[in-house]
């Protein structure tokens, strides 16, 4: 799914238009890698370092990527504007985030959004203050599906085709999550039939986590909502009902304003 | 300050190179146009229907851009993932957060934070609920400087250039916009002895705000934070000092992430 251009690639990037390359170098960017030098824009992209000096010079003058006082480059105002702009944004950001303020002042937990990115959830929102735990996910992050609550949700309520992907690959990240693919498949169906997912720290310890689906025009679920809160409040599940009122209503919004599957992802 | 292609600026973009002609693609996305026919988009762009129509192809081919059930281009959720790795984002957004929360609960007024962006400001977050009123500001707007309490702290902080420029255009919005410029000049001159700006009705109708200054390293100004509550609620400016514990509390935070004014935008 990743469109990473890795050194062993050289050849991809060498044909390829100015566009994809341009792009190829705004894609070594990412959470790991939110600041980098010229050299490790070459290294990461795979393209001569000539090449990367004149595409990241001319992304700079476009303030698509701006340069630090140290001297090494990041993402730019004006991409962050324009991704202001994205259905995913606009559609689902703008349009949650009023509930998910009303579910945070209720408990103070973190609240979250998030959609399915290929084989994994995408944060597309969460707040949190200064009562609440921290959280590894920030907006923009790519999380495990089998791991989280939202991603759960997005598994039990997604296609055989992903099921079966999702299940063929259980990476372990606590003593908790869980790698039996019997054990994982006999749960989303639970999860299908409750209508919520619960997670105890199977992605990192001390949390855990709520989610229910979101749906949009027709019915089909295009996000999940969730709530992460600390190991102590063991009681999250009796959220589940809350969550469950908070996305019946928000999915009416999202079924307003047009959100489907289809505009989901790109 | 605009980077905006007008069909007037044909022989600008002819002679352009292709990262140019991509990214002014994406430059004609704005919140008035986020959802753009191939033909709006090379009449905003001023550039002929096949190149326009190549550019686009690729553009989409990568994420850069999603194409919507009716046809329509829109922004694509790649690059609004890319715009989550910017230091507005991350390193203001992220530290402000838990902040806007709290400030959020005290009131249930909207909170926003703002930053420079040539002759606007640029609404880098907002926090609102179903019990705030409806405010004009996204995440991503450009809202005008002379007419908005986030905007009146940064003129007030900002350099002399900034403020002859800002005095020498005042549009009205309302019958409370300032557009008399040695009013707003001694206005501007109160905020900074004060250290807090005030607008009642000046940009919308029913809607009055308070907003104090965002300090980073080495004490400079990089962003502004306010309130902005229905004008019942007369009282606001008894919030100022409440904004400014707020603000200094903040600033601590932002000082230590290293967010400095050179680091500020693009």
């Amino acid at each position: 799914m990743s469109e990473r251009y890795t050194p062993g690639m050289v050849g991809t990037t060498a044909g390829a238009s100015v566009t994809s390359r341009a792009l190829a170098v705004l894609d070594t960017f990412d959470q790991a890698h939110r600041r980098q030098s010229l050299a490790a824009i070459a290294r990461r992209s795979g393209m001569p370092l000539t090449t990367v000096h004149r595409l990241v010079h001319e992304l700079e003058r476009h303030g698509a990527l701006a340069r630090g006082v140290d001297g090494d480059y990041e993402i730019g105002s004006k991409i962050w504007r324009l991704g202001t702009l994205a259905s995913v944004h606009v559609e689902l950001r703008e349009v949650a985030l009023p509930y998910m303020e009303d579910l945070y002042e209720l408990g103070n937990d973190a609240v979250q959004i998030a959609v399915l990115d290929g084989l994994r959830c995408l944060i597309v929102d969460r707040i949190a203050g200064s009562r609440t735990i921290e959280v590894l996910s920030k907006p923009g992050s790519r999380l495990p599906l089998h791991a989280t609550g939202v991603g759960k949700v997005l598994v039990a309520f997604g296609g055989d085709e992903l099921q079966e992907a999702v299940l063929g690959s259980l990476d372990r990240y606590t003593d908790s999550t869980i790698t039996d693919a019997a054990t994982l498949r006999s749960q989303l169906l639970s999860i299908r039939s409750q209508g919520f997912a619960v997670t105890r720290e199977e992605l990192a310890p001390g949390a855990i986590s709520v989610a229910v689906p979101l749906r949009g025009k027709g019915g089909a679920v295009i996000a999940a909502l969730g709530l992460v809160s600390s190991s102590e409040n063991a009681e999250i599940t009796r959220m589940a009902p809350v969550l469950q009122i908070s996305a019946a209503a928000l999915s009416k919004k999202l079924a307003q304003s047009g959100l489907s599957e289809a505009s989901r992802l790109t």
